[in-house]
Formats: C-alpha cells, sequence, structure tokens
C-alpha cells in the first residue's frame, strides 16, 4: 500500500513534467512509461488512462485553490480583507504546488478532464469577481471598475508567477514574502503616496 | 511585388496561428503548407525555412514593443511617467498586434530564433526595470521593493491580456480603455484612497 502510493507519487511527478512540456494531446501513455522508467505494462497496472493521471494531477493544484476560498478569513469580514486573504493564499498555494499549478494555467481544453479544469478555473474567477464587486459595494475598492476586468488583471499578475518563480534560485523570496510584495503592488498599486 | 507582398502577409497570419497552436517545434514546412492551401513547392517560393517565418512572425511584435521604449515620453521626465507611459503603450501594442505578441509569450527557447526573442525580452525586462529602479531613487515608487520582482508583476498582468482579451467580444474595451484600466490598476492599485 505503502510502495503502491510512493509509485503514485513519482508517477504523477513525471507526468506533469511531460504534459508540461509536451502538451497533454503530445503525450501517449507509451511517452509516459518511458520518461517514468517503466513497461507500458506496469504503467497500466497503476493507472487506466493519460487521461486519468491528468485528472489526479489537475487536482493537486485545483483542491488546495478551492480550498482556501472556503477557509474563513476568505468568507468572513470586509470584502477587501477576503479578497486580499484570497490573493495571498493563492500566492502561497501557488509556491508548494508550482508544477501543478502550471499545468493547470497551461491547459487548453480538448478533452474531458481539460474541460471540467477550465470550468474549475472560471468558477474560481467567479469568486474572485463578487469579492471585487462586493468590495465595491462597501467602498474599499472604486466603484467604476469592471470587477470582473479587475479580477483577470489581478490573477493575470499572481499567475505570472509560474512563467518566472524559481524557488530554486538564490535570490528566491519564501512563499510568504512573495505572497506580500505581490498582495502590496496589487492593492496598494506602484506609485508611492504623496 | 505587391502580390508577393500581400502572398507574405497572409503566410505569416497562417503562421503564427499555427505555431501558437503546436508549437513552434510540432510544425512541419508540410503543416504550414497544408495550413496556407499551398504546395510545398509553392511555400518554398516564399520563405527558406520555418524558422525564417517565425523570425518574420516574432519581429511583428518585438519591432513595435522595442519602439515604444525609444519613444520621447519613454526617453525623458520622471522616471514614474516614462515607466506609465512605457505600460499604457504596450498595453496597446498588444491590442494591434495580438496574435505576434502571444506567439512571443508563448516562445520556449530551441533554436536560434526562439533564443533570440527570448534575448529581447529580458531585454525589455531590464529596461522596465531600470525605470522602476530610477523612479524609486526619485522617490515616486517605494524604495523598499526590488525592481526585478516589481517589473515581472507588472508585466505578469500586462501579459495575461493575451490569456483573455478578445477584441471580438462585444464588452471588449478598445486599446485606449484598456490601457487606462490597466495603468490604474497597476500604479494606483486596487484599494480606494482613505
Amino acid at each position: 500500500m505503502t510502495r503502491r502510493r510512493h509509485d503514485l507519487e513519482s508517477l504523477l511527478e513525471v507526468a506533469v513534467r511531460v504534459y508540461t512540456e509536451r502538451g497533454f494531446d503530445g503525450t501517449s501513455m507509451g511517452d509516459l512509461a518511458a520518461a517514468a522508467g517503466l513497461s507500458k505494462s506496469s504503467l497500466y497496472h497503476h493507472v487506466e488512462s493519460k487521461e486519468q493521471l491528468l485528472r489526479l494531477a489537475l487536482d493537486r493544484a485545483v483542491e488546495p485553490l478551492f480550498a482556501v476560498i472556503e477557509e474563513p478569513e476568505s468568507v468572513a469580514g470586509r470584502a477587501i480583507d477576503r479578497l486580499e486573504h484570497v490573493v495571498r493564499r493563492e500566492v502561497e498555494v501557488l509556491v508548494d504546488r508550482l508544477p501543478y499549478v502550471t499545468l493547470l494555467l497551461r491547459v487548453r481544453g480538448n478533452s474531458e478532464t481539460e474541460r471540467w479544469a477550465l470550468d474549475r478555473r472560471r468558477e474560481f474567477d467567479h469568486v474572485v469577481a463578487a469579492l471585487v464587486a462586493q468590495a465595491a459595494v462597501e467602498g474599499d475598492v472604486r466603484a467604476d471598475v469592471d470587477p470582473g476586468l479587475v479580477s483577470r488583471l489581478l490573477f493575470g499578475m499572481v499567475n505570472s508567477l509560474v512563467e518566472w518563480y524559481d524557488p530554486k534560485a538564490s535570490s528566491a523570496l519564501d512563499a510568504s514574502a512573495l505572497a506580500d510584495a505581490v498582495v502590496f503592488q496589487a492593492f496598494d498599486g506602484l506609485r508611492s503616496p504623496g
């Protein structure tokens, strides 16, 4: 049981790397077996299909991202504070699950699992847009902004981390310092006050 | 001459679409010929190689992006105003050259042309980071921020437009309104003052 779990874990790491490099469409079970150093029949012993493996990998990103929006600080209080909490925690999840979130953000949507992932991303965007709209009602965000546009720009900034954040770089900030920098830039902007 | 130019123009549109969908590595001259409705020999009549076509396509993004940083408003005045001008104009270029900028942002770097494009992107990042650093010296940006991190987050936000901006959507803002929204969010942040 422990052995089996360990194997699935390593397999997921391999799959997420191969899918991110070649795309899901461009990857066969044969490619996955080769990358994992397994025979195809051993691979089928662990998983039914490359789509099942994709789903398991995407769950590693989707589950913690959605867990964040159910945290107490995300559901109670002023909307601007809830939004700030969501942004901060998403940065932390992104750092913690970097390869899985990277895969989630590159999904294009040709299979059932990819469409499921895109639906989850849209659902998440709606939650954030609703928080922005509520913050505008409460007077904490300018009322003349479009909440949908604001959330896309906000998460455009957050999600760009997958393009350049390298936790192994000597200059890399840890998750908490990175989250501080993102929250500050997003909520207070570049310009110094006064 | 006019005919030839027209043909190259349509060919570039086809190539940028195919490269963006399949990746440069995954595209052959045969794929390009098929997508353009040409025989391979007609295609070779227009271009020497798929790499030459990639270079021409990337130039459509790189040239106007670099032209922006040489505009008078980008080179004279307070750094914060120059930075604001660069961000505003980049959004406009991005909208004007959307498929070409999208391709530029997806380049990964396995061929000489792709490495050239990545070098140009890095050069651009350095120009922006230098503007942020200068704005901090002039007291217009908080001095305790890392200019490299600030520029990556800033252009993470700007570049995310290629993921969701659809100029054909009925609700789509025009380039100038979109640039206003991005500049406001980047420089003044989400939070209402006071």
